[in-house]
């Protein structure tokens, strides 16, 4: 942070919900907030992120244009309503963040601001030398429409992510929307078809996708499913909250709020009931005349019921291809062995992974509704005026307004000590890469009153053996008054990344043994090759 | 707090009602909290400290009673729902506490915990080399028996410390019931009387309370005022969060909460109206049987509407005692000059102070209903029965269950940034004490290119001449391209203790200027007596 001249803030955990107003957040994000009402009935809401906040902050603390760019960060507990909190540090209510947060003039600064931050950010996870992925990824709630994250692959992650290795794509599954090959157009023509309900934001149409279940399931190629992503990009106005089995369920609440019994209420609502199919573009038109669509005339069974309630304006329409681009619809999510959307050439691998980064350039998303503006002197935008977005208002001929170009850029500082830990840990206990570790080394001795003194000459060497430019060696010796193996076990549990174990073979041979979980290491090493021995583990930790 | 032994810990900024349920708190504090409900419907708040989540992670992870003691620290958000935030840090809505819990398996080893830890908090303070005050105080809502305050004394403080430089009694007023001298008693036979009204917790009871006004009001010697705790300790059912002026709404409210109209509404309540009014012994018999006492008989003008909704059977008394010690009232706050309660000789002064430190001794305050207890062999408590509080249960002819004995321990973070930045604070800027302070000294080249080597010169020189077991030196070089007044003038405003200007006499004299606002020094130095003269200040900041 200090490399990008970043200024550390400290922002209140607590909003007003006027600012979250303004900014259209607090409906779009409205169920996952924690909110609530001071003595004076005022509205506040805990921030998970704080960009409304920030954008206040600085744009009223800016004098002229010349004191941007600003880039300011903080390290603080952010609050998320999670519908399912799971997994400890990796999904909680209440979780550490680092958040950085970039203001320029213009929108090549802004960029440029943005690709200096993931070149950072990357460097940052490069130091904990576990593999890990930068992928596209989409935007979600948060706005703006350049975004990446930094994922661990890891099986209790929830995120999936697409790779190629031929041409070095990357991406989230909810990006990639993978058309399928054409010859896979309409060739299923079996019963193997399932289907998904989605529901528009305003409750008044339903959705159901019609899509192919796939017959070679596998660990690496599992069961179909729908990419809601997918689906919103031919209709939008779906509300990507709501799954599945909730979707049916909610029309009827809508259309019949006070509903007692369920056969006997009639729809209530004043808007004309829909009901939208989608149909995958791999289902052939032979079986998709024979869906069983529902509507007035063609249910049978159990989905009778439906269709009673249904009103008779109600419209039904069936979707064979996206509105705006006349292709087929393409429904599914990726699946390793697709081919990749990117060079139409190799099969890319699926991953699951758990996000640990994620930088967003944001444009003008937040200052636009919160004014966030500079008064910029003609001269300097003349030549470049495609480079700003400039307001509608506050234009004179000597200066221009144009609005704050910003960027955020998170670190899940909690979810990343639990994902580390959860990745390393192995059944003796935590294994800590360096640059996490309480401490590079622990030395242990026996614990017999005669190797008093060896810790202390063990920790002076080591110490007095780096060399300048190298990060010192952070050590520390358990001199407590516990048995060795106590001790031993308990150095296993915390997870320093080596042990100098000084034992019987010191007094005679002045040999320790040194030992490394994740590098299957335990060697005797005599004292004099100690300082090479320890740095060269640690070097790889 | 590693002197102490104790653990860092990190506990949510979120509690479950359920537990302060538990402990009773939360209606005691209920107003000053801040909470919420998650989308589950179940409570929450935001805790303003954390003696039950403590309470509870501790004793669950207690194995035996030899794991006691057990000290706990954190530094972290807090919250209250303050009626009136005010000036900046001092009294916000959110502020960073750090809190220390003391756990020991009985009452002898709490109280010399709870002396440890008030030893440890005065060298803390000792630190910042700014007079405090260490008062006996009030344990409110914390619970406890024993409870000592940290004062700064300032103008903006909201508490009154007393004390007497004869016998050293330090006290907050809100602790002090000071008696007034026996010749007072009766000699206020004048009209000028005020009173100040408070209510019961069950609403049911109006209590008003008559006091003589002082005639020699000053600075010093401020206008009487009633100290709520006097009434408390008469009349112990008073709530005190309730305020005069609010006081006769809530009794009427509480009768008749359905009023419409004041007139017309009769006592809807079962319980018994009472009126009691508390008469200060400083007023003489005569002048108290002239006193508007309120009641269906002797009553007039406005006071009348109170008396037309007096229920018939509303019991109405004087109280000109003490009705446990049937000594005279004193329901007076302490003011300068009053006698010290302590050695009954010298005079007491009243000084305003803002609380940046509170220590009690909770015993079983909170272990007791949160059922925080530890088994103990009968040979351990054998012949010290009445060390421990024993439970009610669980009492075996091997063992005996006692509870855990707490103390809890704060010191107000951010509140003190912002009183220490208030009492050093001149015209220029901010004055920071050495423990306080971004850097110990600022080193300021005039920034012309000839003398570029000198900040590097001296600052090696201030490094190096420190002496083993000192702290080691915090500088920095304000290398800015900025002007050097503009430099200047900047480290007045963020309050370096020392500032080292590199001036013109650096190249012919290898002289520097040493400035400190606070010791109004501002001294030639040649380079050799450097580093002593810089010692030497620092020393005193």
């Amino acid at each position: 942070m200090a490399k990008l001249g970043s200024s550390k803030v400290d922002l209140s955990s607590i909003t007003s919900e006027k600012l979250w107003e303004k900014s259209g957040r607090l409906s779009s994000v409205g169920s996952e907030l924690f909110r609530f009402k001071d003595r004076k009935d005022t509205g506040y809401l805990l921030s998970p992120t704080h960009e409304e906040e920030v954008t206040t902050l600085v744009s009223s603390s800016l004098k002229s244009y010349k004191d941007l760019p600003v880039r300011v960060h903080q390290i603080s507990r952010k609050y998320r309503d999670e519908l399912r909190p799971r997994h400890g540090l990796l999904r909680s209510r209440e979780f550490i963040m680092k958040d950085l947060y970039t203001f320029d003039q213009s929108i090549p600064l802004a960029l440029s601001t943005y690709y200096e931050v993931t070149a950072i950010y990357a460097k940052l996870f490069d130091e904990l030398k576990i593999p890990y992925l930068v992928a596209e990824a989409d935007s979600g709630d948060m706005g703006g429409n350049l975004s990446h994250e930094f994922h661990f692959p890891t099986t209790k992650g929830e995120d999936h992510i697409i790779s190629c290795k031929s041409c070095g794509y990357v991406s989230n599954e909810e990006k990639a929307i993978i058309k399928f090959p054409t010859e896979e157009a309409g060739s299923c023509d079996e019963m193997s078809i399932r289907k998904w309900h989605g529901i528009s934001q305003d409750r008044s149409t339903l959705l159901t996708a019609w899509y192919p279940s796939s017959n070679d399931t596998s660990e690496l190629n599992p069961v179909s499913e729908v990419n809601i992503r997918a689906v919103k990009a031919v209709y939008p106005d779906l509300d990507s909250s709501v799954d599945s089995p909730n979707a049916q369920a909610m029309f009827w609440a809508h259309q019949a709020p006070q509903s007692g019994s369920e056969l006997a209420t009639e729809a209530k609502s004043d808007q004309t009931q829909r009901l939208i199919h989608l149909v995958d573009g791999r289902i052939s038109s032979e079986m998709s005349e024979k869906l069983p669509l529902l509507g007035p005339s063609n249910s049978s069974g159990r989905e009778r019921l439906f269709d009673a309630r249904l009103s008779t304006e109600a419209i039904i329409e069936t979707w064979n291809h996206d509105p705006k681009t006349e292709e087929p619809l393409s429904l599914l999510k990726t699946r390793t062995g697709d081919t990749c959307p990117q060079c139409n050439k190799d099969k890319v691998v699926v991953q699951e992974a758990i996000e640990l980064g994620h930088t967003f350039h944001l444009g003008s998303r937040y200052s636009k509704p919160l004014e966030a503006n500079i008064l910029l002197p003609v001269e300097v935008t003349r030549d470049h005026e495609e480079d700003y977005e400039f307001t509608e208002e506050g234009q004179k001929s000597s200066s221009r307004k144009a609005m704050i170009q910003m960027g955020c850029h998170g670190i899940g500082v909690s979810r990343m000590i639990g994902a580390v830990a959860d990745t390393l840990a192995d059944e003796k206990g935590l294994n800590w890469p360096r640059v996490m570790a309480p401490f590079d080394a622990v030395i242990i001795p026996l614990g017999n009153g005669q190797l008093d003194e060896a810790p202390e000459v063990i920790y002076d060497a080591l110490l007095q053996s780096q060399t300048t430019g190298q990060a010192p060696l952070d050590l520390v010796i358990d001199d407590r008054k516990r048995g060795f193996a106590w001790r031993m076990n308990d150095a296993d549990l915390v997870g320093y990344p080596v042990i100098i174990v000084v034992g019987k073979k010191w007094a005679s041979e002045k040999i320790c043994e040194v030992q490394c979980r994740r590098l299957k290491v335990r060697q005797d090493v005599p004292f004099e090759e100690l300082p090479t021995f320890v740095n060269s583990l640690l070097d790889q930790l």
